[in-house]
C-alpha cells in the first residue's frame, strides 16, 4: 500500500462477549470477523456493556466494535 | 445461551418504509431482516423521518434501525 | 417506487481513499459500492480525515461515508 | 425536480402537541406548517416529549421536528 | 407554582417494556413510577429499543424514558 | 391552555450578544425576539462564546439561544 | 480520603429553579440535595433553561446539574 | 460594529443541492439566502449528502448549512 | 421473565474507584449497588477517568457507570 | 485581517476556576493564557463543573474553554 | 515503526483559512504546522466555517482540523 | 490548594499505544507527558482503537486520553 493510491475501506460493526474481562472480549470479536472477513485491520472501541450474575459479579463483558478492512 | 460463555454478534443498520405508522415501518424492516439473516435478536430505533404528501398528510414513516444477530 | 408502500434500505459504512481531493474520494468509494451491490441510492459523509506527507502536503483524503441501498 | 439541478430547501423547527399520541402530534405539527408555509417536503422526529397528568397518565405527547420545503 | 419561585426537580431514568406497543411501553413506566414517586410532572423519550421473537416479529418494545418530578 | 388539546410551537435560534455578561446577552436576544414574535414562551442555552480584548479581558458574551413561541 | 482507596460515588440529575439567575438556580438545587443527601462533593451544569414572562423579560432560570455524593 | 455593543443574530438552516460538487451547493445556498434576508454574515457547514445516479456517479451534493444574519 | 410481559427497570449512575485497574473500578462499583438494590441486571460503562499520581504512574481509575435493575 | 487571505488559529483548552462565579472563572483563565500566549481572540465555553463546600455551598465553578489565538 | 512497540502521539487543533476553498484551508492549517512541529502524521477535518461577502458570495472557509504528530 | 482559590488547568490530547494492552497504553502515554509536562493531575480516555495484525490478533491498542495539568 502506497499513500495517495485509491483504496476502499467498509467497516462493520461487532458485539464480542466474553467472560473474562474487556479485552478478551475483543480479541473474541476479531477472531470471528478474522475467520469470515479477508484481512481485518483496525478497529475502534464504541461501547462497553456488560452483565451482572445473581452474585453481583460481572458475569460477562460485551463490547461493541467497529471493524474495517480493505475491500479488493 | 449461558452468560459468561464466548459469543458474537453483528449489527446492521435497515431503513423500514411504511404508509401505516411507526411500529409498522419498524415491522416492516425485521420482516426483511428475517428473511435473509439467521436470527435477528433485538433492534434499536436510530432516527424516524417521513414524506409529506400534497394534502399536507404523512404519507410514509422511515424508520432507521439497528439489528443484531447473533454470528454462529 | 411510490411514497407510501413498504419499502427496506441498507445502510452500510465504507471509507473511501484518494490522493487527488475529498470528492474524489467520495467518488472511489461509491464506484466500488456500486460495483458489488444493485444500486446506491443515497450517502452521507460522516468524517473526513486524511494523511500528510514529508513535505508537508494532503498526501492523500480518506473520507468516511455512509451509503444506502433499496433492499428487493 | 430532477437530481443534479439547483435547488436550496429550508429547514425549520416545530413542536407538535397532541393528546392522543406520537403521529397524531407529528401530523398536527405538519398540519400547521402546511398552511403557512407552501410545500413541506419530508420531516424528521428530533425529540419526544409528554406531559403526566395527576393521575398518572400520559395528558399529552410533544414531539420536536424538523420539517423541511423547498424555496422557490 | 408560579414562574419564579425557587422549586427544585429530580429526574430519573426508567425503561417500560410491553409487547403492545411503544406508547404502552411509555405508559407502563410511568404507572409504576407514579406509584412510588409523588408526582410525575414530565417525561422525555430518549431511546426505543426491542425484542424480536423466533417468528421475526417484535416481541416486545424497550422505551428508555427520563421522568421527572418536583422535590417538595 | 389545557394538557391534552392541540397546539404546535415554533423553535428559532437566535444569538444575544453583550458586553455585561451571559444572563445580559440571553435578556437581550429575548427582548429582540420578543419585538417580533407575538409571544416568546420558553429558551434554552445552548452554546456560550465569547471575544477577547486586546488588554486579555472579555469584551463581550456571545449566547446562542433556542427560543420558542405558540403559532396560532 | 486517599488516591487509589476503593470508592463509589452516586450521581443524580435534579434541576434547580430561581428568578434570581444561573448561579442562584444552581445554589436552589445543591441546597435541597444537601438536605436530603448526606454529603454533596461535586456538580456539573447539564443544561440552561428558562421561561420568558409577558413582558419579554427571563421569569426564571431552570438549571439542569448532575450532582456526585460518596456512597458509605 | 464595535465589540461589546448589544446586537442581535438570527441563525437559519438551510440545504443547497448542486451537481458540480460541495462548495458549489454551499454557494447555491448562500446566493439564495442573500437575494432573500438582508445580509448574511457567516455559516458552517453541517451535513453533506449526496444522490447517486444509475451509472453509480454523484449525481448531486446536498450541503445542510447553518446561516447566520443580524437582526437590525 | 417472558419477552412482551409488562415490566419497568430503573437505571442509576454510580462511578467506581480502585487503584488496580478499569475492570476492578467497575466490579467496585458493582458490589456497592449489589448491596442496596434488590438484583442488579446490566450495566454499562459510560467514561473512564483516573488519577496520576506524583510519579507519573496511574493512581487509580474511576469509572463512570449505568446501572439497570429491575422494579418489581 | 482580510476576509480572504490566509490565515492559521490554533485552539486551546485551559479550566479556570473561581470561588466567585462562572464569568470570573472565564476570565481567570482568560487571563492566564494572555500572558502566555500572543493575542487571545476568542472562546466558547464548553463545560461548567463546580465543587460544593460542607455547608451545601458552591465552593467554587470550574469552566472548561476552548480559546483560540493567530498563530503567527 | 513497528506495530506493538510504545509510541505516544499528540494532538492539537487547528484552524486554517483560505479564500479559494476548503481544500487549500486544509492545507494552510497542515503547512503552518509543518513548519513548527517536527512531523504532522495526520489529519481530520472537524468543521467547515465560513464568512459571506457583501455580494453574497463566499469570502473565505475555515476549516477546523485535529492534527497529531509522533512525540519522539 | 485549596477550593475557591483562582486556578487554571490546561488540558492536552495524547495517544498512548501499547501491545500490551489498554491499560498499559495509558501509562504508556502518562509517562511521556509526565516528562514534559510539570504535573499531570488527572485524564480521562475518550477512545479506544486497536490495529489487528495478519493472525488476527490485537496488535497494539491505541488509546487516546486527554490530560491535565495545572498552569502555575
Amino acid at each position: 500500500m502506497h499513500y495517495g493510491e485509491d483504496r476502499v475501506y467498509k467497516t462493520i460493526e461487532v458485539i464480542g462477549v466474553s467472560g473474562k474481562g474487556i479485552e478478551d472480549a475483543v480479541q473474541t470479536a476479531l477472531a470471528k470477523a478474522h475467520k469470515t472477513l479477508e484481512r481485518v485491520s483496525w478497529f475502534e472501541v464504541k461501547e462497553i456493556h456488560g452483565h451482572v450474575g445473581d452474585d453481583g459479579l460481572v458475569s460477562e463483558y460485551q463490547v461493541i466494535l467497529k471493524v474495517s478492512f480493505q475491500l479488493k
